[in-house]
């Protein structure tokens, strides 16, 4: 309880301008608001583990806007707003339609009257994800400023086409706990690599959000792929910068297994080249059908040339001490598993799998952090107050 | 805070009689009711600004029992809902199977044994919707009479065949604060007119519902559509007797135009003549397809020759200081931007934009009212309780 | 108040083993453990009855999945959840796909974090249902364990492949209020008998649980159901052995006429044979799609030879003075109602229909009990301080 009572005052050394601010991509917050976010998440844990309830809504909706599927997020999301007071109400595609313009305009309205949050989830579309979520923003801004919004919701980035803060962060949870600390993470390697996958489509906000925000913390990163699986470039170049200026180093290799020389860390994961995604993008638009098929079969048949870039005991060796800490969002493809054959062969999985479902037990307290953050100016303060109130969670 | 307090004293004054009562129709409560409806609703918007938390729920269930889709009101029922303390549990198409006779009486029951209240959408098939609620409740009722239900859940009509009674209290209520009160009501014109749609079998039931309900006030009404576009003869029979007991008169025009003279308010929106409507129900029921796919092109074709029943600014110089309030319950169908040609003009439609957001922000509360009084038959004596216990919504 | 106070003390005199298990069976609890569910069942019943909330949770999240489609259920476990303090979220086939193997271990710990229960309704496939839930079992282990879940969720089985224990449970406590007592059911004779439904692939876990569990209370067990309609050969074993050891008694019949002599209590209810569940289990598996229809027309023409296995007022007297008490789960095929000929004749049915509501009526608790006893290691000492704390549901 002291420990907790700690890291509650710590946070008030933090100058975080979080605030009424929507978390839609990590490199528009600074380092002191990501520790902040961090900060607070683990002191959520840490209530959690003691049975005190962080309660601070009586009530109060959180929409949910999932335009893709999902499991895991809308879990951690639906997990977030529970720990905190919310009631969850979808808005999917099912319930309702979406579009641009005046339908986005008129629905971020209509759902908000009584909302405090919005997550969204939209990375289907390259070029589309992160630009819906700021039409909402700015229709949210309009109907507050204009008396129609009693207050402004904040809107959590659940994945989009650019990035996925909360797995990026909830990935740098576990990096500084497995550490000790960000500070740690000084000089270690890790390699955001490429794997193969018999699906196509993949998003990229995975590895884009990685590569751009552990370049912030003096991390040696080294992005691997096959020539042709490219990300953004504008990402490439932002975690190039990055690195340059936290002291670490940032590389491209084309080979999984170069790659692999003494790496602390390894994230194997498929993605899309982005060319390809614009591409798809622009056949959707343009409802052409055969195009996208075609578009389809060409990329199995591309990434079919390269089922070696799969993460098993023998591209491990290569790691430091061949035992590098293995990554994954979840969930992985894996050889003879759920695929054939896949980004990860089962034994190396099997030795690192509960680790990963541990990796992904920090993502739905980063989600809280980032609400708790938005609604309450002094983030320190209020969990002291909870702290005092000591209200449990399990009231018996 | 003395206006709210004051505000809540005036409700003592009000002779409601809703406790227990399911809200079906408008035209089925007396002004004093409407009276209690609105006053309610105004306290709990007061409420929500000063951060009080007017939770009379600690657990709950409300059921929402959507048979047509719907983001608005699904989310006002489920703001409402939460706002008092309820969850929302959702009955729906994709999850049940409802149905006539039996499979209502026993599904309504099945659902109610740990319920509140029972919100209701059944808006698609004239002469069945109301039927289906009042089903519906003579099962509760059977229910709770026999010891099967401890408590006689509520029912809430979110829009039937006849009447869309959140809609029309939430348009009065705009109303009421545009004006300051309801008696500045008396003598002022509103015209409730027909607008072209590319779209077919759009419900009456907002037309019905604001003819039925405006005409208390003393307001003259004029209800504009091309010939062939009436809506049901009781409802419009009931508008006129209402019109004339109030002081206020009832018209009916064949001219968009015209009918917009010196008018104070308008509301242009389409819908399908009641006897297409009529047909159309018969042809489901027989499951008539090639049958309903006439009737469709029949409509379409019908409608396309009124494609200048627009609402735009040309039109608008008639109204009274060529600046009449614009209303509509959205989604509009707005020309340029939804569709080639609808029911408003694009530049027409963003000049009130705002308005209309802020007319639909009135319904979750007055559907938190029709709950409230529903469940606590002295409402002012209730808010003041709420008050005194001084609980806030978002705790810190 | 004092009724309610003495049966909680009572409470304290059981001796149950229900803290921290699954409930996934009713033959792997002892009658303590059955006798403690329906203690804690009746007195929720009685608290809600004196609107005091048993509200034991702050917030958390109980998971449901449904494999299947389901009304009552889903809302007995929403109403259960509601009713402790935890808010539901589903987890249902659009959502997500589960399957088997890392799949089902990865999703049970995804949506776990932060959760308490996941009630599971699995009853399609012979064979796979309680195996399922098993493996989601193995799999909240280990993560708990593994120090992956910080809390292991519960699992309740709304309903398997084997046995759906909230229903048979509600179903007990319906005999108990109706005789007065558990121990005056010794004696009573019950026939759970086959009854004709023109549908094919009705699930055996209610004639199962129903065996099985009535059987350990000294009731005097006749099993009807025409050649070829057998249930899982352990389980009518383990009801024979069960009747022995309670002093009651086990018969099977292949007449329905001849079953009902001197019945206190009958159940009729369609199912369908265990060797034609397995064989579809297995066409389900091989994906035979044609072997799946001649099995459903096979099956549905052996039902139509016994259409006579209709109860009715013919059958009903047989039973002791004509006027044996009717039980079913609902929903019942009524004959002339939800199908031309059916398990039951409307008159019949319409006589018992309020009774077999209210029936119904005790899933909710019977759920909200299992939970409670799972979460609560002394639940007379709980529901002591709730008492005590007398927090009311509706709190003006």
């Amino acid at each position: 309880m002291e420990n907790l009572k700690k890291k509650i005052e710590a946070l008030a050394g933090i100058k975080s301008d979080l605030s009424d601010k929507d978390f839609l991509l990590t490199w528009e917050k600074s380092e002191s608001d990501l520790n902040m976010i961090l900060g607070v998440a683990e002191v959520l844990i840490g209530l959690r583990q003691k049975n005190i309830s962080p309660k601070v809504f009586e009530s109060g909706l959180a929409i949910s806007n999932f335009r893709d599927n999902s499991t895991r997020t809308r879990f951690s999301f639906a997990s977030a707003c529970n720990l905190l007071g919310l009631a969850v109400q979808d808005l999917d595609k099912e319930k309702s339609q979406i579009a641009h313009g005046e339908t986005v305009r008129e629905t971020a309205s209509m759902i908000s009257f009584l909302s405090d949050f919005i997550g969204i989830r939209d990375d289907i579309f390259l070029g589309e994800g992160n630009k819906y979520m700021r039409e909402v923003g700015a229709a949210l801004d309009e109907g507050f400023e204009n008396g129609v919004l009693p207050v402004r919701p904040g809107i959590v980035n659940l994945q989009c086409d650019m990035d996925h803060p909360t797995q990026s962060l909830a990935d740098l949870m576990h990096l500084k706990e497995k550490y000790g600390s960000l500070e740690a993470l000084q000089g270690k390697k890790i390699v955001m690599s490429w794997a193969y996958s018999p699906s196509y489509g993949k998003p990229l906000s995975v590895p884009q959000g990685i590569i751009a925000l552990l370049s912030r913390f003096g991390m040696n990163i080294e992005l691997a792929y096959p020539e042709g699986y490219e990300l953004l470039p504008g990402i490439v170049s932002l975690a190039g910068k990055n690195s340059i200026e936290s002291g670490g180093s940032f590389t491209i290799s084309n080979s999984m297994e170069e790659s692999m020389k003494d790496a602390d860390i390894v994230y194997p994961k498929s993605w899309a080249p982005f060319h390809i995604m614009q591409l798809r993008t622009q056949l959707l638009k343009d409802g052409d059908k055969s195009g996208l098929k075609d578009l389809e079969e060409l990329c199995l048949s591309n990434n079919a040339k390269f089922t070696d870039w799969e993460y098993n005991e023998r591209i491990m060796r290569h790691t430091k001490n061949g035992n590098a800490l293995y990554m994954h969002c979840l969930p992985a493809d894996i050889s003879g598993v759920s695929c054939k054959k896949g980004e990860v062969s089962s034994s190396t999985f099997e030795k690192y799998r509960l680790i990963t479902y541990r990796e992904a037990g920090f993502k739905p307290y980063i989600i809280a952090a980032m609400m708790f953050t938005n609604k309450f100016a002094n983030p320190s303060e209020t969990l002291r107050k909870i702290m005092e109130r000591d209200r449990r969670r399990i009231i018996f």
